[in-house]
Parts: structure tokens; sequence; C-alpha cells
């Protein structure tokens, strides 16, 4: 089975380094970094803290080297999904393009490009330390789910047990909405209100006003879900209150907020803003996030003078 | 007359030096710079741009050498209400206290300890430039009307005849609370936008976007007005728009913003926290700017570590 990661980030990274265990499995990875690509063509792809693991794998920064792979993982930013799968689609003609990305409608852009997409939602999370390097902060758990009626329940099982095998414990279900509307909920819900504020999940949380203001963005998001008839696997809520304790991420500074610290884009458009634009197609009112969507965008604006 | 201006800063200074033109008032100044105090005494209060004025006046840092006054003039940030009129209160036990601050709730607060109290919203404003000096930047006009039965519409009209006559164009009406609301409206829908996203106010305005959540703001502030029976003067959307022009203030830097670059404490509690208070007191629901409220309370709590 031929892999190719595209987009071979911290997350990226995680599937393609694990990936690489397997006899079975040969890995490709599509990244724009030529450091991280050199780095890992000529010592490997590490992994460090959660796991240790080296892999062994092809990296290049020209997709026109990438062979007909079985499987594509997408797991760039996920304003960069429409550049980086118009420039691999050749790869994936008779292949499977599945989603590990943030954020919702990442799979109707690769669907614009592939004809087979697969949906998915991931937990585990690292950051890049040097080219070639990732440390790996959390494990957790991945799942795929069929896009369209193109997409076999079976083929989509095949790549699942890849990555578990691998050491990405992975399940393929029917539906993958409720666990990727969750986490988009989740994460629309918080990370943004840490950006803006400058505050950690734990302080966001025990402020009574800003907790509502969650609260509020979190209903709105369910909300957008059951217009979809889509179930949510839990509730948002118990993932935010979890997650607010001391002893798990209460000092954990939002990606978003390390975004707006460092003046990057974040990916708002395709958190809060995908709400939004699903929420009007299914004439749901979403003020609230419309709302944290326009100042995030403000504050990227400011960084242009 | 002895009329005394509580809080000496930009604002107070431009009643306190216009007022002591006139030969028949005798001012007083409050405030608790001691430099600024200093300054006045020995050499004036000094105005200059929008107009060239020198006040003689007596300035005090010390509540206690305050003489009797028939007026008062509150000028200071609004979160500091409590704490001027608590230390001058016994200066107006025969007098009339007026407000010319920024949001709403000062009226209530000045209720708590005097008797007789003015309503009052004010344009005119400036900024300090040194001890003694300060920016006139623009001129305009003032409102005053009585706060409750307390205060006879004439007492008012006597104040205002002497703020024009010194140079401070001022109206005695006896629903103020007009002209305070569509202030307040104004502020409170742009203000804290400028503030979380760092865009002057004519960039805010011409991102559809934010302009919508501008609207969403001073919509529920129109709701909460209407809902005590108050008619604003004119449409606060008006004088949004007209300030978003090139040559008003396009590139102006809200009051707000300018607190949170400095990391200084807000006035959001009197501007979207007045607005949500008022809002409970007469059922009408204001979840955006419950939204801002709590997120520059945020932005605040999150300059203490």
């Amino acid at each position: 089975m031929k892999v190719c990661v595209v987009g071979c980030g911290a997350v990226g990274s995680l599937f393609a380094a694990n990936l690489a265990q397997l006899d079975d499995v040969e890995v490709w990875a599509y990244d724009a970094s030529r450091a991280h690509v050199d780095a890992i063509n000529a010592n490997g792809l590490r992994l460090s803290g959660a796991g240790e693991v080296v892999g062994r794998l092809r990296a290049t920064t020209d997709a026109a080297e990438l062979p007909a792979c079985d499987y594509g993982i997408v797991a760039t930013k996920a304003m960069h999904t429409e550049a980086a799968i118009a420039a691999t689609a050749h790869a994936f003609a008779d292949g499977f393009v599945a989603t590990v990305q943030n954020g919702i409608g990442n799979e109707e852009t690769l669907a614009r490009h592939v004809d087979r997409v697969i949906r998915g939602t991931t937990f585990p999370a690292g950051k890049i330390l040097e080219p070639g390097h990732v440390q790996w902060d959390v494990k957790g758990d991945t799942t795929l789910g069929p896009y369209d009626d193109g997409t076999p329940l079976d083929v989509v099982e095949r790549l699942a047990d890849a990555c578990t095998r691998g050491g990405m414990p992975t399940t393929a279900v029917q539906d993958a909405r409720g666990p990727q509307w969750r986490k988009v909920i989740f994460n629309a819900s918080t990370n943004p209100i840490g950006a803006l504020t400058g505050l950690t999940h734990g302080r966001v949380c025990e402020r009574p006003d800003l907790r509502s203001l969650v609260t509020g963005l979190v209903d709105e998001g369910k909300a957008v879900a059951a217009a979809q008839g889509i179930e949510l696997d839990s509730d948002p809520e118990e993932l935010i209150d979890h997650a607010a304790q001391k002893h798990v991420a209460y000092d954990h500074k939002a990606s978003m907020l390390q975004d707006v610290e460092a003046k990057r884009q974040t990916e708002i458009d395709f958190l809060n803003g995908g709400i939004v634009r699903f929420g009007r197609e299914h004439d749901v009112p979403t003020p609230l996030n419309a709302a944290i969507w326009a100042l995030v965008k403000g504050v990227e604006a400011s960084w242009q003078q």
C-alpha cells in the first residue's frame, strides 16, 4: 500500500512516521518546507515524547515526484488545503484521499479535485521541534468515514487498519461527522476566546462571563449539527470542562492564541466560519459564531497596515 | 456661582478652563494627580488646539479643601465615580452634581451619595499633554437634564447657561437620556471592536463582517433604550458612518484601544456592561453586548498573571 501524507507538519508527521513502521506500507510525504523534507530524507522522521519513533520515508517538495498512491492523508492547515490538493491530485487519480485536518469544509475542497474522499478527525497533537523532528504531545484517537457514496466503507477500514497497526488508533465508521463536529464545536467555542483575550483554556473557563459565551457558541454549533442530522458522539461541554482542569489543559494556550501572538493566519474560517456557513445553508442563526469569526478576521487584518 | 469639576482629566479640564473665563463663576478642580494640580495652581489650566484658553482656578487633591459648591461636574473615568463622589459629596450638600462622563450608570452612583443629580452627555474631547496643559481635539455639544424630580429644570438651565457662556455649548432638556443613549450605543458598538481587533474606526467600518457586528450591537442597544421609553435624538448608525469617513475619524484609534494597548482598565462595564444590565432589567436580550463585555473583561484579566 502506498500512502502519501500531504502536509507533513506536526500532525502529518505523526501519521507519516508511524505508518512508516509497517512493512506493507510505503510512505511518502509532500511538504512545502525544504529543510524538513531534506532532514526526513537524510535521517528519517523522528517523533519524541508520547512515543519514540523514527520513520523511514520519502519526502518531497515537488508534487511531480509523487507516485500513484492508494491513499492520501491531508494534514495541512485548513487554509492550505486548496493549494495542496491542486498540486498533488494527480497522485490520487486511482486512490482515496482522507483529511485529518481541523475544521469543516476540507472534504468539500478535496472533492473539487479528487473523486474519492474520506472524512476524518484526529485528536493526537504535537509540534515541530526542528526539521525532521516532531514532539508528540498527546496520543489520541482518529475517526475516518466515507465522505459520500464514492467511497466504500471497506476502503476506509483498510486505511484505518494500517494507521492502527502503525500506532495511531483509528476507527472506520459510516458517518464520521459526529466526532468531527464535536471537535469543531470544541475548537470554535474555545480557541478564538483564548486568541481574543490572551487567556489560557482554564482561565477562560473559570470566568463565568466567558464560560457563558463559550456555551452560547457551543449551543449554536450543536443546533447547526442537529439541523444536518448529525449526532455528536459526546457533548462538547464535557470535553471543555474536562480540559479546564488544572492537571489537564488549564494552562494550555489555544493554538489560535499562539497563531495570533505570532501574527500567523488562523484557521477561524474553517471553525466559526464553517459553522456560520453550514448554519446559513440550514437556516440556523449563528450570531455569536459570526461575531467571533469577524473579530478574529479583524485581528488578522490589523497586521496589514 | 461656585462650580467644582471632579476629575480634571481631558474632558474635565475643558469644562474647568472654559468656565474659569467667566467673572461670575468661581471654579475649583478636584483631581488625583498632584503634578496636574500643582501645575494648574501655579500657571493656570491651559487648553490648546480647537481653542486656546488659559483658565485661572483652584485645584486640589484634597477633598477636604473644597468649599460648599453650587454645582459639581463629574468627569472622571466611569470606574472612578464611586470613589470620587464619596470623597467630595460634602461639598455638594446644598448643590447639584452633574455627570458628563461616558457610559451609563454614573447617575445612579452619584445618587447614592448626593441628593440632586444632573444627567449629562458631552461630545468634546481632548487629551492631557503635560500637567496643566490639555489638547482640545474636538469641540462639540453638551446636553444636561434632571436625573429625577429632585432637580428642577431651571437649575439645570443655569449650569447650561454658564457652560455655554464659557465656551462649551450646552443645552438643558427635560429628558437627556436620548443623547446619552445615542452616545453610549455609539461607543459600545464601536470602541470595543477597535480594542479587540486593533483596527481604527474606519477600518472596522469598511469590513462588512465587522460592520454587521456593529449593527448587531447597535440594534440591541436601541431595543434596550426603546424598552425604557427613551427616544434617541438621532440614529447611532449615522454617527458611525459619518465618523468612518476618511476626513473625519477613519484613522481614529478608539480610546478603548488606546487603553488596551496601554493595559489600562477600560470603561467596558459602563458601556456594553451598562446595556446588558439595563437590558436585564427590562427583559431585553443582549447576547452580543454580553459577548463583547466578557471578551474585553477577559483581555483585562489577561494582564494579571
